[in-house]
């Protein structure tokens, strides 16, 4: 028999978030698991790192399953700086980020705690996804997912995810038996308009609330929002490298 | 006469930073000056937004140039989305943001606060360029760069920046004289390993500091590593869509 994945377990909404507790569950039946997640919600933390204060790693255990979990008082991107290179004995077969708490997909990537725990497995050349379910709710229904999720990972590891990407992994708000297929897709053209919610506080003194619409301009059943709106789990190869090769040459025509 | 333009800045190190405030003096030869920069240090803040708490933002006086100030409680993304939607009467032209205290070359440029400004500009459809210094000091010399600046802005906004790009602009650290010219690169393929420096705090509990070595095995002369050890200042057009749309056709052929 061949030996069990090592499996790093990570996510944004917190150690004792439904979501990661439902990923975590999934993660037992693949392989040996060792969750290193936040101590408290950061989304929306992007590709954060703390650099300029300290960083705690406790031991707990808050259910009866067989995996190993530490609570961590950084970021996603610090739990999985910490749990390669500080916690785990062996470099992980594969890092699993989530189940997020709402959609990291189009332009969300960007502002993800979610995929920036992804990107930073991917960075250091281990195998990683991160999973979201477009519903927000504490309460949201994960249960519908598990299968998904199995066949997913389970295929990441046998076809072997590309060097240098991460896969965005976006789950519609929908029951299992709703649920169409999985596309591999291309981001979104899509962004926010914010608008800011101004109030007073009882001492006088104003301050904002970021809210925002969610603006899709982009109709291309290529996109990972075409497949959500449509019934699919949409997957997208994320790369860590920025550059945007196609205008490199457009900008060596520019006279400085 | 034609009308100036009308320029945001911000940074991540903080508003009263050494490098913001000589990218300000730079900025108003130019055109007319909005700042609207963190008031303490966001370092290594990727592209995080402030979605669970509230924002501050003040009107300040720092010095006696003609620009606008404004200092905010949030990250460098959040300042720009404020100062786009919030302060700002109409869009700006250009967004600019920096001078960071440090690289932000290769690998840097998805932990940058800097970056993710001007990324989120871009986002907005701002054109937008993050100016970097190769000197982690406070009291890093910004002078010799100033010449460089203004020429690059200006040409920024005479040849305008491709949608979905942010130029992100590296500075060796040399003086003026010693700068060989501008190069159009590729980010590199660098990466960190991560030492975590394990200590205990005066009631016996453990704690980390990251510390890391930055390892650079990419010796393609079209990078901003080779362009920066070799005396050139770096620009590399970075874009929001993180697909990799090269692995698209290879995941489709995923047998799930």
């Amino acid at each position: 028999m061949s030996k069990k994945p090592l499996i790093l377990v990570t996510n944004d909404d917190g150690i004792s978030a439904p979501g990661i507790r439902s990923l975590i569950k999934v993660m037992n039946t693949i392989g040996d698991v060792v969750v290193v997640a936040p101590n408290s919600p950061q989304s929306a933390m992007g590709h954060a790192i703390t650099v300029n204060s300290t960083l705690e790693c406790n031991l707990i255990k808050i259910d009866n399953g067989p995996q190993k979990e530490y609570s961590c008082s950084g970021t996603p991107a610090d739990c999985i700086k910490l749990g390669i290179n500080e916690i785990l004995k062996r470099k992980p077969d594969i890092c699993v980020s989530g189940i997020n708490h709402g959609s990291n997909s189009s332009i969300n990537v960007i502002y993800s705690g979610t995929m920036s725990a992804a990107l930073e497995a991917s960075i250091e050349g281990i195998p990683a996804i991160g999973f979201s379910l477009l519903d927000y709710r504490w309460e949201a229904n994960f249960d519908s997912l598990t299968k998904y999720i199995e066949r997913i990972t389970k295929t990441a590891l046998k076809e072997g995810i590309p060097k240098g990407n991460a896969l965005n992994v976006n789950f519609p708000k929908l029951k299992e038996k709703e649920i169409k297929g999985i596309k591999i897709c291309r981001q979104a053209k899509a962004y926010w308009i914010e608008k800011f919610d101004k109030r007073t506080n009882p001492q006088g003194k104003e301050y904002y609330w970021l809210t925002g619409e969610f603006i899709n301009e982009d109709n291309g059943i290529n996109t990972d929002e075409w497949a959500l709106n449509n019934g699919y789990i949409s997957i997208v190869p994320v790369k860590f490298d920025m550059t945007d090769h196609n205008n490199i040459k457009r900008l060596n025509n520019w006279k400085f």
